[in-house]
């Protein structure tokens, strides 16, 4: 029983309640996201970090007339709840989306997964706007992480001088002031959001130099953005340089605060950047002191935080060890990530290996020329990476590392099917994408033994080479279709229908043979294909291909052109992913899309008919 | 005859001379890179204001073991010549490449033809340097222009910490700086690039402070990025704030005081950038005057600078002609562009409809979510870009405007083969790339008329509507072959073989198609492919599709299984543009890889065999 949230539906409720009710609402909004993301599992530091910042940003302003753009989105928890959503079930089948979507709400104005791309759209609908004479604000709230993005400096650039009506909200959580220096701050944001700033600027100014603020010891590139950020706001004003009207910093967790700097913000009817000070996990103490752990988590007891079942090994974690023991004997081994150490399973390699460890932020971009920057002084880089992130760095790829071949190594993470990210985070893009780039290499291992091979030979060999896995741990596979695995394994069946996949769906078809009796062609090395694996299948009545990748450009494709250029004439099926996935356990979305072994079974039959 | 430049063969020749000598050299550089180019065309302004730059830069460091990086590239001339090549007929077949190429020098360490990418290649080399205990500089040479693309603060975030010998040369050709902060800034140049710098800084930066900077009437994106950067400088110095060490401005045409700074440089030992204002096209008074026209020039007769041949109609001005004509009668037409209002042909529009022209710098990835915002907004944005470059916004395209479709306009010029730009340019992966994202639909016009409808078609559809176009003008189709193009043209001939093709290629399959018997379908609408195309080609014993594209994730892949899938036992053979392709006339390019009419009629006769 929530006395105040039970009677939000809407945003406009939000706006009927005074300031001793709004912070009984914010407590309450708290208890519902920690209780229901302990369920289902979730983004909780980031979301009980924006309790009060999201209620003070639907009380200000008209939400969808004046949309709210998040970014990354998976802060927007609060924003469903108060546009009438329930969360319970959140990430999971017939539950909400973790993520903003439009099919669910009219407040939920555009799709954000990936980081750094609010102020671009939000300025295009601000320019809109602007043309269309609509007054109205466009808000963008931005965390600190995602301004390692260079799509944030993009916008930027193009936002400042924009005349739009355009609030860019910079929610800070991770700075940490000296209390002197975060004196002064709020000493000035209470003059800056007053009228009299303006005239006060300059004298400000002065007095903002004084204060030091590089400390010493600052080598990570998270902290060197942070300084950065952490040096416009207080020595020079960086926005200010761009266009942008600055107020800030405010207490991120001060509601009454929060609404008066956000009217400023409102009034002024040119861009504005608000920066906002929050605490991540900020109530549940749990979070408070682990935000990391607490980022994005599964489900666990809400009394103490723990988890409900403790992490299994993954290809992630078998990739950090296989590149740590590599790494042992091979210096010039580095690796990168774009800020996903623990995602990536690097956590030790960064500690065992610092001078050859680099987390160069959100900014995959940088992190794919970067890559090949070290190929061309000679060292042996592999880019950690999942594989819709990778998405973003597409030209680097082509362009600095294939033009003239760099030895680069992919570890492409997440690759096929993710489960509950939904949309926007799977990994169904990078073979086709990939295999558009003459001379890249391609392996996609079944388990953690074969995924050393790969990265093995992927060390040892020449050019972009990437090896892509996916989630979680490897799977099952019937006894007599364990193997060495090579470049292509052939398992010969009784009947005239052969199987061809490769990566985690192996186990289903080795699955689905063994009851078929149909024979299996598992690729290792999918890309370029080579012509032994097409003689072999050239010479079945009926071959049928399952892959966890979009259709378009897939191996399944590439392998029937290169059956039809060798004159088969039997029937060929391709078995891919349609379309964009949603969100759901990964084993579920397999099954929907016709890539388990029942369904593998069920095409076998009805080919043998 | 040139006295000094003929004695140079490799940069160890330029640290022989002195100061007099080197002020020579760089007379008889500017002769010889104009001359040369006045016959060939190519980048004129950018290359003449960067010879005493390179000059001193060769003078100083020690290529290729301290290797210069350029960004974007088309300023290497003068590096060309300084390493003992030849620019005579550059651009063309047989010629050098008009960019860095590490197969012509060992002093090419790293292709560049796109923007913004040689801080992340530099401190690459430069942390491959550091680990490996190498003491000597790396050096990335950026244009201003360069300075708008996010990838460019990605590598700052990362490079000014890093603690490697990274030297950073800002070559700033454009900012107009008024004589009384011109003249303060020489003077804080000399300050600055003495030994005392260090103790002086703070006084500097206080005085600094005083020098206004930011004019009025300043709106334009390229202007705010440049102002940003003027006040980096001048008012705070935010290098610092990312860790560099800041030098400069620096006059970028006295190469004595040029050696001077970029030796305090060298001696540094750890990041620092090098301020340096040079003057596009310096030295040859028709450059000077309008370096616009001569930053990528036809070839021009030397004397006067008037171009040899005068421009052409071409796909891109019928694409602004068009544009604005549509946007007339529809006030939700607004256009983008990244830094390429000429290139694109939409000069006239952003004088015509300035409030809805966008010119937002290099920065692809921020025009198409900005594209997608205004789309949100309820406006019919067109991002008109080389299909090359389009390669930077493949995760925008897919995560911001197809996962939750916004009716995005795509005006993708360049498309296939582009000519003397080479490898770097080439418009050949963006069909493969945009096929993968489902719901994308896609056009390819063969002439100007057509160029029309499938624009029209585009406005008045949803969801990412691609029409891409090729680089010069409409080609000759025989008058039997002219129609009112549809999604799909079919002309049937008397023998039992197809050719299947669409845009530039379709006036070769008409000529070879008119002289074989062959049939020819064409098609408009590329992309999704429709069934009625299919049934058609399946009655053929022979079908062959001709392609400007690469054949991973080709539309002649795609229609092959979708040949496939209707039972098509016959003969299916796919002719596309095989890996990278070098510079060289287009329709040489085109030869060379098998898609002129005489490969279509040879490929034809080979059916009919």
């Amino acid at each position: 029983m929530k006395k105040i949230l039970d009677g939000i539906k809407l945003p406009s409720d939000v706006k009927k309640l005074n300031i001793e009710q709004l912070n009984l609402l914010c407590g309450e909004l708290r208890d519902e996201i920690t209780e229901k993301v302990s369920e289902t599992g979730g983004h909780l530091a980031s979301n009980l970090g924006t309790v009060e910042l999201t209620v003070a940003l639907h009380y200000v302003f008209d939400s969808p007339d004046e949309p709210i753009i998040w970014d990354v989105g998976h802060q927007c928890y609060t924003h469903k709840i108060l546009t009438g959503r329930d969360i319970t079930g959140i990430r999971t089948e017939g539950g909400l989306s973790g993520f903003p979507k439009s099919a669910e709400s009219e407040h939920d104005i555009f799709v954000a997964g990936h980081a750094s791309t609010s102020i671009s759209a939000a300025l295009g609908i601000a320019q809109a706007k602007k043309i269309s004479g609509d007054e109205g604000s466009v808000v963008a709230v931005v965390g600190d992480g995602a301004c390692s993005g260079g799509m944030i400096y993009e916008a930027m650039n193009n936002a400042g001088r924009s005349g739009t009506n355009l609030v860019v909200v910079l929610n800070d959580n991770e700075m940490s002031i000296s209390p002197n220096v975060g004196a002064m701050a709020k000493y000035l944001a209470n003059i800056r959001s007053k009228e009299s700033y303006f005239r006060f600027k300059d004298n400000l100014e002065h007095t903002l130099l004084k204060i030091p603020v590089i400390g010493k010891g600052i080598f990570s590139v998270l902290r060197a953005v942070k300084t950065f950020f952490k040096d416009m706001f207080y020595s020079s004003n960086t926005f200010e340089h761009f266009g942008f009207t600055y107020i800030g910093p405010v207490d991120g967790h001060n509601i009454e605060m929060l609404i008066r700097t956000l009217r400023r913000a409102q009034s002024i009817k040119k861009p504005v950047l608000v920066h906002v000070n929050t605490v991540k996990g900020r109530g549940y103490k749990p979070a408070e002191e682990n935000p990391s752990k607490f980022h994005g988590v599964a489900p666990f007891y809400k009394e103490n935080g723990e988890l409900k079942k403790e992490s299994a090994d993954s290809f992630s974690s078998e990739f950090g060890k296989i590149v740590c023991q590599l790494a042992e004997n091979d210096e010039k081994i580095c690796a990168i990530t774009a800020a996903m150490t623990d995602g990536t399973g690097l956590r030790k390699f960064s500690e065992k290996y610092k001078n050859r460890f680099f987390d160069v932020g959100i900014a995959e971009e940088h992190a794919m020329t970067f890559a090949a920057g070290l190929a061309a002084g000679g060292m042996k880089p592999v880019f950690a990476v999942y594989s819709t992130f990778l998405q973003r760095a597409y030209d680097q790829i082509l362009h600095d590392a294939s033009i003239e071949p760099k030895h680069v190594v992919l570890g492409i993470d997440r690759a096929g099917i993710v489960g509950g990210d939904g949309e926007t985070h799977q990994g169904t893009f990078d073979v086709p994408v990939l295999t558009t780039i003459p001379g890249t290499v391609i392996y996609s291992p079944a388990d953690y033994k074969e995924l050393r091979t790969d990265l093995e030979k992927a060390f040892s060999a020449k050019g972009v080479q990437a090896v892509r896995y996916p989630r979680d741990s490897e799977k099952d596979i019937p006894e007599e279709y364990l193997a060495d695995y090579r470049d292509f394994n052939y398992f010969k069946g009784e009947k005239d229908c052969l199987i061809i996949t490769y990566g985690r769906l192996f186990s289903e078809a080795a699955f689905a043979a063994k009851e078929t009796g149909a024979s299996v062609l598992k690729l290792g090395k999918i890309f370029p294909l080579e012509q032994n694996p097409v003689d072999i299948a050239k010479k079945y009545s009926t071959v049928l291909f399952f892959e966890e990748s979009v259709k378009n450009g897939s191996i399944a494709e590439h392998f029937g052109t290169k059956l039809s250029e060798a004159g088969f004439k039997g029937n060929y099926n391709i078995h891919c992913v349609s379309g964009f996935v949603s969100h759901m356990k990964a084993e579920n979305a397999i099954k929907l899309h016709g890539l388990d072994r029942e369904s593998m079974k069920t095409a076998v039959k009805e080919a043998l008919k």
